[in-house]
């Protein structure tokens, strides 16, 4: 918190705010080494990219920037809805989940509500909740798995307005089948709302997700085109719920805030599932080949239901920050868990062949840096 | 209001406010006709889009989409500075001007403090007013003016936390020339903080913005890629402010909100100034002809500093509104003033020849079946 953002004109909830930001760019780390990273596999972006016919739709959407978008995003709503056999007036389309996380957050907590979460679990909604005054409620992983008993068992306890819940799980890359998971949204009290955040389903084995029950009052499940996808940069996120619960997003969204390039390509996006099986095998054989090199290097990879592999370094978390750090000098952009047990560990995004060679080459030494 | 999104879940602000948008989008007056607009003058769009250069930053930039932006805009905020001749510290990049203005009065605006604007002044601040709590307090425009000096009587009066100012204006396309403006600035009352919204101020005559003075703490200036730059797709506005005010926005705002492209397009927008010079003498000539059309069929143009022309119908609200609807049902999408006495007014978006060999070829039969 500095003291030159304090001001009689700011809210007092303004003032108590510290001026953290949820995550450094990579740019940012880029400008002050003076170079660019070589390997870009710390955002659990999609290295693969996003389909060809995305990048062709783009292009030739680029003459049509000087219009506004839809508003209402009607036609992605409507593909999204016959994809998921659902209703369009049960979604709503945001600025990433980033974004939806935002105006949710809005909508349900006053100051001092609370809200319950995993202790390590997705910084930036820990940023919203605290940006609106809510007070966050914290329990455990058991292992390196988020624990949906715990939750509900907290959630009982404290009458939080939220509970937050990442399946398959970041940062760890661990997954709850979908009878946990169901079994999570059946327990969730009344008056409270369960948000899934589901941000990496696509890369997950079947069996992860539940039925979508838009009938359900207690649950909001969030998804993203920046993942699988290969969207990142364009930012579409999207929410399914109750219709009620949805339509509330429109009293206080920026209505006209989603680009209609990124409206346009999160819509040819959907429409390549081919592609979007395609993208996961590679995906999927980026993992075995971190993992490998991992064990090879005698690091202990977690299995991994996502587009990332978190490797146990076995040490504690600030020799996990040495090695962090001395990849990132080596040219390998990776981040990490934020808190104690799982910052032991460090964060590999699925990279190219290439990405994935230049690891195995640096890594031996960023250890050995890093120990000594 | 509608019932049905009143739930004891959401914060009893959100259970106040009214379901409504801040405007209907063309889309969706399309699907409800079902066919689309020949002629899109509605929106204050720039119908000749942006800079070539732009289109081919576009494209080419596609295959990046899968990367996450830079969260701090350096590349843009530091062209930007260079263009303004001022520090990017007092930059900061939101999703449009619509996106900076929610922040900034979640920033500034607690459930009860009190705002002052001009009565029919830009809809999209009034609404994130509201959505933050605050008292809006409107002062009248004076003839097709905003009042500065009624808008300061008013923020001695009232001690308001924000005064929101657009010039040159909109809805009615008049401008006030930087003298007037920068009495406007130093009259601001200590603890208060004038936006001024410049969304136009490309189109504007020169001699309409005052020098930047980003050491006053009083006034905080908003641009946009959405008008003159032809990007209204792209969501990029900008505010420049003294650099604690500035800083406060990473408190709150959505960090990795802009898209890669979007970022990329707008640095290739501001390097083409000479497109932008060329794109505003077309904008002017467009004017003229709407004038002329408009005069032609006895309805009086007001003088424009911006990207389209207001134009006095002679009648009542009802009778406005029905010459917009009539436009509608012949294929010309515009829109109107929304109170009175401006909503005597329809206002038309500078248009392609073609677009306004439309205009010209169906406001007769409009304007007889509006008044028949």
């Amino acid at each position: 918190m500095t003291e030159k953002s304090q001001s009689p004109r700011f809210t007092e909830l303004v003032n108590s705010l510290p001026a953290s930001v949820p995550f450094v760019g990579p740019e940012t780390q880029e400008r002050a080494q003076g170079r660019m990273f070589s390997a870009r596999l710390g955002a659990n972006e999609n290295v693969f990219g996003s389909s060809p016919k995305v990048i062709k739709v783009i292009a030739d959407a680029a003459m049509d920037t000087w219009k506004y978008s839809d508003p209402e995003s009607v036609e992605l709503r409507q593909a999204l809805a016959e994809h998921h056999q659902i209703s369009a007036q049960n979604i709503v389309i945001g600025e990433g989940i980033d974004g939806l996380l935002g105006y949710l957050v809005r909508l349900m907590v006053s100051p001092g509500d609370r809200v319950v979460t995993s202790l390590g679990a997705y910084p930036t909604f820990n940023y919203h909740v605290a940006g609106y005054g809510g007070e966050l409620i914290t329990v455990p992983y058991r292992g390196d798995f988020e624990d949906p008993e715990a939750l509900i068992a907290m959630a009982q306890k404290e009458k939080p307005k939220l509970i937050y819940f990442v399946n398959p799980d970041n940062p760890m890359g661990t997954v709850h089948s979908a009878d946990v998971v169901q079994a999570l949204i059946d327990s969730v009290p009344d008056e409270c709302l369960l948000i899934l955040d589901e941000a990496y389903i696509e890369c997950a084995p079947d069996g992860a997700a539940p039925a979508f029950d838009t009938n359900n009052p207690n649950v909001i499940r969030m998804r993203t085109f920046s993942k699988a996808y290969g969207m990142a940069g364009a930012r579409v996120g999207y929410a399914i719920g109750q219709v009620e619960l949805i339509r509330a997003f429109d009293k206080v969204r920026n209505h006209f805030g989603i680009p209609k390039i990124s409206q346009m390509a999160a819509l040819a996006a959907l429409q390549d599932q081919e592609y979007l099986s395609q993208v996961v095998r590679q995906i999927n054989d980026a993992k075995d080949e971190i993992a490998k090199i991992a064990t090879e290097n005698g690091l202990v990879p977690l299995a991994s239901a996502t587009n990332f592999v978190t490797l146990d370094c076995g040490g504690d978390g600030d020799y996990a920050r040495r090695v962090v750090a001395e990849l990132g000098a080596l040219g390998v952009f990776v981040r990490m868990p934020f808190v104690p047990p799982q910052d032991r560990c460090i964060r590999i995004s699925a990279g190219t062949p290439q990405d994935l060679a230049l690891l195995a080459e640096v890594l031996p030494t960023a250890l050995a840096n890093a120990q000594g």
